[in-house]
């Protein structure tokens, strides 16, 4: 297989580039880059040192008829523009930014605050959480890779939701995320001495996730309405933690629950669901495309408690990325991704 | 005045310390522990490396008549043995450990697995959280210092609960800390390869902190249920942040909510309510007495966000604990307590 | 005391704010900042919430005569062409940038490839290194507060070297700093997903305080030849250690060493030399003007280590030019500064 | 092959056991605890949550005749008396603990404080360091892996102590290590609120590691003397870097001198040397079996800097390891070890 990476210099290009480096499957690596071709890699990050690969200016009209697969790892607003110019020949497209995530041009303009990709891009865009949808994400051609937060939201609250177990109008996602999820670009609450021993919540029911998140829920439940979503930013590089609080709509035993998710996810290889009584923490993903979760009920108030935990940069990125390609490319879906978390 | 602590080489303790080393009241301060007496502070702590103090062995019969406060910064359990025979002379006593702060020795029991204070100490305990209980904590002979989670929960929730505007069945409260509140004992999960770069969360619904929430929001509204209680571990060493979600009883605009807080604290020097639209981050408070707030109303949902920050060792702990001793003595209550944060 | 602060959004300058607000012979303290003028201190700084000080514009004119001292916290190159206008009259200028250490207009320039500043100015400009220049300071017009390295270095250096007891061909100075050091503006090596789990080092040999080190050296002993310098950033916020290496010239014991210290520094109440055997780590010093020191000799080698701590923002930067305030205007030299550490 | 691992609860047994996961040529991987016997490796690490390996008892006889490797990933003192029982049949030893690397008695217990291994063991045990013997790690029954200091120190020592160029009595190494090098017991040093925003000097001059650096810079040149060796705790979790102070024995041009390093160096996959004027951090080889170094002549004083950098885990110990398991099992060197370092 033939791949490219365009924007292979931001954290999500690089990951990428990590990953299919040691792919089994893969025959070329080209990496793209608008503003830095010409560029060497290494010139960027120092740990790719020995890394000899050159940045390339982006050729749509080659990449599309060479390559088998082109990921797109650029910020928001730029694969709306880029995708249709790379659809129609070989390549099949995974995009990693928000643009291709909400079926709807009106939702995205409003929470993106940006001109949303054409209709019929986007009516072909299949939404990549593996979990849910693969036999869609076999047959696709433009592959939206989900959020890091909608896939630990969505992953921890899929099998209630999905069951109708959780009172739909009362669902509240508290999320945590580590620096790296705001990117390479240094900022005033990325900067070290601001964000150490420092925690900072933002962008309270505001953040462009939000829509990516209910719309899946309305996929299990209709009748879901509008979730309270906060996220937090935690003095650590990677990770993802949602802590989510819902209400049961019946009676439901611990023991039940558990069954639940296991029934759900018992056979998909990248879910790890908890003992009862046991909860993850972030580092037991660490640089792994696991989402470790757990669920339990409050005997005092019957309230549920799920926790669900990702490294953002992996199952919430570039290793679900390599994830779906490995099924739209017909290959055993863990190939290449099946590294042990790095401990401690 | 002349002031006594209790368990010294805690972390409470070593903090109370540092406050009361440079409070313009103290004439003396004497430091006891009763597993270490005969040593020099600095030999636990060599950032007190020119102080001469010897940790004293405890003689309460001495204690209560020389000296005008005594801080019990001790492990659950201590205070309920000790604070009988350190009361009925001169001594006032603020316990830093929860053992004072649950009039019901059932409810003690139950949430701390240890044996209770007697009756008689327990009535006479005053809950000292000074912006809703200034005048009795004036008039205590004891006083039970609140917790780290339950101060910045409460402070946030107060004004909400105390109106009637929460509605008192859906309180939830995502507590997050710093690793300091786990005292200095190093464990597993304070261990920093494991904790650094690592979000962990414990105790879920479980936290011995529970009751001392639920009985605070009871007083300012009977018909309070249970409140969903998590806490998570963040890889810093200081800082709580509250993140509470709730749901509110009737119409209230943005503008009548902040009204609502500026109004309770307004006058309360250590309460630093945010503009609308902004929230604080633990560090905006290190080092300090301070609590800072925000709250919200998500305009889809209707629903409730308030953030309350405090420095779990300071006003969740030490400098509150001060606080106290400033209005118990009728001394102003700020003296020695108007530190700038320390940042960054 | 009236007092300025120029260059008050930086983090020197935000430091002496709040090492100023508290400092108890301080009337008025007046914030300036050419390009923030107008705006309040606590837009820039969420901690300095509640403070009402408006950010005001230069008035040189009117400084120098209505303030007592001015403080500026200004990056090279801006002392250099501001005081000249400062002084003459009542102020007193303390400079906290590298403009004024360095006597010699073309090593200035050599080195901080700047113009430098006045010849009449560097003239007058006395070395703020309290311990070691006293008399000095107390008589001065004009103060060059040292850099945060020169002053671990020096300090730990010093008694060694006045009493030509090291051998100056072979001065070696491993210096790590924590990540404040840097400042306030976002860069890509102090962006948090970068620096955290990362140590990096940095102008080897040729970082611009080496002059600075050399010439206060070569007053010491005229025969110091160039010393090696590096300096390592730290994933951390706060702290300086520099770990000094150094032959004898004579055979000396642990204990002479140790009394040579003592003799230099028993009665500088800022200086803590540690008990043969024990190291000082920089959370020692932290939120302090302390400096802790320890040197040791290696029975297999003869050479002696030297290890020197600090926070780089307060005896490295504020609290030193506080304490060189306080010498100036003929008040106690601890006044204000009695802080014990903040720790954990 | 079939691979054992002895010790496999500590940090570096469950390195070596995650690497050892996703190595191509291994067919089974036993795990051994004498103290967690029965137990399944997930009670102790939640990472490997789905791993269903058992730790096992050892069994001496059994594990020489039927494992191909033994790994002894075990604390001072165990592998010296554990050795002797494995050897002599199919199985070779890889020893990642100090006791198999000094062949002297007389030295091991001056520095280790404990009884030494057998002569006969420790005459058989060739030290592991690839990259300076490779020949003799091929043939060898017993491999005695590097320390992490030495790793990093001697790897950049080599060239220039090898060619006569550095003087043999002025070697200075100011080593800085991530706190997982103090392993997975919790202790004061590595309590996270000790730990972070700290930077712990430690074992000046007393370390362990400097007879094992000695030793092999003298078979290199055995005109050297004892060298200076701190070492300093970074609140980080993974990295060493080794910053090594020197002086020429001739004239050396910067060219020169960056030629010798890639003549040693230039064919060695896992060393890569930066260009001149470049220094590597230590995350530029997070979690990978790099080595990355530089050095640099000052031009001022002629003296030489060296840095060289690696992850504690990997090439100061885990990947190491399964390096030299690679060698003495006639793999291919980089077999399981191509691993583009984890950033950010």
């Amino acid at each position: 297989m033939k791949i490219g990476i365009v924007g292979a210099t931001g954290y999500g290009g690089v990951e990428l580039f990590r990953l299919l480096s040691s792919h089994p499957s893969i025959q070329s690596i080209s990496l793209y880059s608008s503003s830095q071709a010409g560029e060497n890699v290494n010139e960027t990050y120092s740990h790719l040192n020995t890394m000899q690969d050159q940045l390339q200016p982006l050729e749509p009209e080659h990449m599309k008829e060479e390559l088998d697969v082109i990921f797109l790892a650029t910020p928001a607003g730029v694969s709306s523009e880029l995708t249709p110019n790379l659809i129609g020949k070989k390549a099949k497209v995974i995009d990693l930014s928000g643009d291709l995530r909400l079926p709807s041009q009106e939702v995205y303009t409003q929470w993106y605050k940006k001109e949303a990709a054409p209709e019929s891009v986007l009516q072909r865009a299949i939404y990549g959480l593996p979990e849910w949808n693969k036999e869609a994400i076999k047959a696709a051609k433009i592959i939206a890779n989900p959020g890091c937060f909608p896939t630990a939201a969505l992953l921890g609250l899929g099998p209630l939701v999905n069951e109708r177990l959780l009172d739909p109008n009362r669902i509240i996602i508290d999320a945590k995320t580590g620096v790296s999820g705001a990117g390479k670009n240094p900022s005033a609450i990325t900067h070290f001495a601001h964000t150490q021993e420092n925690l900072q919540i933002y962008k309270v029911n505001q953040h462009q996730h939000i829509p990516e998140i209910e719309q899946q829920l309305t996929i299990w439940n209709e009748a879901v309405s509008p979730v309270t979503f906060s996220t937090h930013l935690i003095p650590m590089t990677r990770g993802i933690m949602a802590t989510m609080y819902g209400e049961l709509t019946k009676d439901v035993s611990a023991q039940q629950m558990h069954d639940c998710y296991q029934a759900y996810y018992g056979e998909h290889p990248f879910i790890r669901v908890r003992k009862q009584g046991q909860y993850p923490s972030t580092k037991d993903v660490y640089a792994s495309n696991y989402c470790d979760m757990a669920a339990s009920i409050d005997e005092r108030t019957q309230r549920v408690t799920i926790v669900s935990v990702i490294d953002n940069l992996m199952k919430g990125a570039a290793s679900q990325a390599v994830q779906n390609m490995n099924l739209v490319m017909g290959i055993e879906e863990t190939t290449g991704l099946l590294h042990v978390p790095v401990y401690p």
